[in-house]
C-alpha cells in the first residue's frame, strides 16, 4: 500500500506551500524536492493566500512566529480549506510560550487540518489546553514507551476524532491515527533527535504525501512517517566514526531522494491497530 | 576570457550585499565564498542602505517577499545605482503572485539593474507583465529546448534592449545576453533542479562576477553562469549511489571553492550568437 | 579543568535560546545539538521573552537585525539577567552600520553580558564606539598577529574589566580574558573563514558552555572556544581534494559531535597570561 502512495507522490510531484520557521526551512526544502514533491515558501498575509490556492497542499509550522505570519497562518489555512487542499499542522513549542500555544490553539479552532504531526508534548498540550514542553524537544516525562502505549494510543485516537485530523504524533515509537484505526510505527534511529528539524522535514513530507494522495490521508501520513524513519535507518548505516549529526542529516535527505516506493514498502516496520 | 573574469573574483574579494529569501539564503553566503568573495546580509530599511554603501555589489531575491523588506530593496536598489555600483535581482517566483510580480515589476522600473537572472518563466512574467509560473520552477510549457531556441533568443535580446540589463534566462540552455551579443551555455546538469536554491546561489554569484568585473557585465555574467553549471558537472561526476540531492548540494560549492580560473576557461561550454 | 567544563555541557544538555540572524541559524542549531546542548529559536518580543524563562541561557546575535526583533532582544536580555542565566553578545558587523553600532552599543549599556564573542573590529567598534570593520569579517588592519598581541591583550583586558563581561576576541589568535586572567588560544585553522558562520556557531556554543558551567564563565568561554577550533582542526584532517568550505562545515560540526571531554583536554592549546 505504502509502494502506491509513495509511487503517487513521485508521479504527480505535490507542490506544497510551506509557512515555516527560518531555522530548518532549507532543509524542508531539500526534503521536499528529495521525495518528489517541490516547495515553495511565502509567509506574507497577501502573497501566502495568493501561493496557497496555485499549490497542491500547505504546511503550517509554528516555529520562529511572530505577528507578521500569524496572520498569513489563518488566511492560508481558511483559503486551502475552501480549495479543499490537505493543511498540515507542525506545533513546534506548543506549551512552551503563550503565543505557540495559543496559535496552535487558535489554527485547530479556525482551520480544519489534515495531520497535526508534533512530539508528544506539543499533542498534549493541544489537547490538553497546556503543557511540559522542555524547548521544543518531547519531555522525557511525556515519552511514549512500549508500556505506557496503550494509553498514549487512546489518547490520540480520542484526539483525533475531536478534531476529525489524522494525528501524527512522533518519537521513539510513532503514532498515526484517524481516531478509527492507528498505525504504531517502529521506524527510525534515536540519533534522529540530534539533528535541528527533523520533525519539521517530517512535516514538509507529511504534507507531500498527503496532497498527493487526497483520499488517503491516514495511510498517506503513515507512508510519511515510515519513509522518514526508514531514510534515518538507511542513512545511519552510512556514517562513518567521522560523521556526526551534520553528515547525517544530509545523508538523510540523501536517502530519500534515492528511495523507491518499493523499499519504502519492504522497509516500512508497523503495525495497525 | 572567462579565466581572467575569474581571476578578477579570486583576487578582488568583491564584497556583496544580498537582500534575499531566509530558504537558501546560508547556501548563498558559503557560495560567495566558496568563489572568493564575501557576503553580507541586511534588510532592514536602514541598514541595507548604509550596507549597500560599503559593499562593491548588491544581489536582489524576492524570493519569501514581505512588507517589511520590500522598501529596503529599493531604497538599497537605488542607492546603488547613484554610487555605480553592479546590481543583479532575482525575480523568485514573478508571476505566481501578485505581490511578486508587482514588486518585481516596480523594482525594473526604478531601479537599474546590471544583471536580471532568472528562469524563463520569471522573464517571461517580467517582460509580458504576466507569467504560467509553477511554483518557483520553470513552467515545462516554457522550457528552453533546441527547438525553441532561436525564438527564446530574440525574445531575451529585445527584453535586454528595453531594460538595458543583461539578461540571464538559466534552464537545459541558459541564455546570457546585452542585447547585442548572447552567450548560449551548455554547461549543468539537469539534477541541479532538486536541490533548492542552486538559481539564489547563481544570482549571488553573479553579482559576486559582475562586481569584480564592472566594464564586462555580459561577460561576467555568462561566466557566472558556465563557472555555475560547470562546478554541476563536476560535483555530479563525485557522486556515489547513495548520495542525493542534499550531499550534491555541498558537493557543488565544494567544486567552486575549488574551482581555478584555468579550469573555468577549460569547461566552459558556450557559443557566442 | 576544560575535560570538566565539556562534561558538564554533555550531561546537563543547556537549553539555550537564540535571537540570531536567519543566514547561519541552521548551523548555530546543529552546533548546540553536537555539543550536547539544545536549541531554541525565538525572536518576536512576548514569546522571547518567555522563552528565556523556560532556557538555561540566551545567546543575542544582531546579524540581519531589524526593528521588531531588537525589542525582543533587549527585553530577553534584561529578563536573562534577572534570572541570572548566563547571556552571550554576538555583535556581528558592530561598526557596519550605525543600526548595528547602536544596537551593540545600546545592548552592552542595558543588558549585563557573560560573554562578548567577536572578531577584533566589532570589538573594538564596541570599546572605541566607531570601527572599521570590512563586512562582517575582521578589517586586516585589526588582525591580532604575534606582534601586536601585547597592545591586543591590554585592549581586551581593558575592555573586560570595564563591562563586567569576559571579553572573547576570535581570529588566527584568539584571546578570551575576564580582565584578570586571559587565555590566549591557538586552535583553528584559517580555512575556517571561508564558512560562513563559524564565528555565529561559536557564540551559540559559547552560551552552551557557559549555561553548563555557570560559576566559570572565563574558563567556559575559553573551552568553548578551544572546542570550536579544535573541531576545525581535525575536522581538517578529513578534507579531500574535492571537499570545500561547504563539506569542511558539515565536517567541523560533525566533529563537535563526536568530540570528548578528554579530546578537548588534549588538544586545547593555550596559554594562561
Amino acid at each position: 500500500m505504502f509502494k502506491e502512495i509513495f509511487e503517487n507522490v513521485r508521479q504527480k510531484s505535490p507542490l506544497v506551500h510551506n509557512i515555516t520557521n527560518y531555522v530548518t526551512v532549507n532543509d524542508c526544502a531539500n526534503m521536499l524536492l528529495a521525495c518528489g514533491g517541490s516547495p515553495i515558501m511565502a509567509d506574507e498575509l497577501e502573497d501566502a493566500v495568493e501561493i496557497t490556492a496555485i499549490c497542491g497542499g500547505l504546511n503550517i509550522n509554528i516555529g520562529t512566529l511572530n505577528q507578521r505570519t500569524i496572520p498569513a497562518m489563518f488566511a492560508a489555512g481558511k483559503r486551502a480549506n475552501e480549495l479543499g487542499h490537505p493543511v498540515v499542522l507542525d506545533p513546534v513549542g506548543a506549551g512552551v510560550s503563550t503565543l505557540r500555544t495559543e496559535t496552535a490553539l487558535g489554527l485547530l479552532k479556525e482551520v480544519e487540518f489534515t495531520v497535526v504531526r508534533g512530539n508528544i508534548s506539543e499533542i498534549k498540550t493541544l489537547a490538553l489546553g497546556s503543557g511540559t514542553t522542555k524547548g521544543v524537544d518531547a519531555d522525557v516525562a511525556d515519552k511514549v514507551t512500549e508500556e505506557n502505549l496503550t494509553g498514549a494510543l487512546s489518547f490520540a485516537k480520542d484526539f483525533a476524532r475531536r478534531t476529525g485530523a489524522v494525528i501524527a504524533i512522533t518519537g521513539a515509537i510513532d503514532i498515526v491515527t484517524d481516531g478509527e484505526r492507528t498505525f504504531c510505527i517502529r521506524n527510525g534511529r534515536p540519533e534522529m533527535s540530534a539533528i535541528t528539524g527533523t520533525g519539521c522535514q517530517l512535516s514538509a513530507l507529511t504534507a507531500a504525501f498527503a496532497t498527493a494522495n487526497p483520499d488517503q490521508p491516514l495511510e498517506a501520513a503513515a507512508a510519511a512517517v515510515c519513509a522518514m524513519g526508514l531514510c534515518g535507518e538507511i542513512a545511519y548505516q552510512r556514517m562513518t566514526n567521522l560523521d556526526g549529526n551534520s553528515s547525517y542529516r544530509n545523508y538523510i535527505i540523501d536517502a530519500m531522494y534515492r528511495l523507491t516506493p518499493a523499499e519504502l514498502e519492504r522497509g516500512a516496520s508497523y503495525e495497525v491497530r
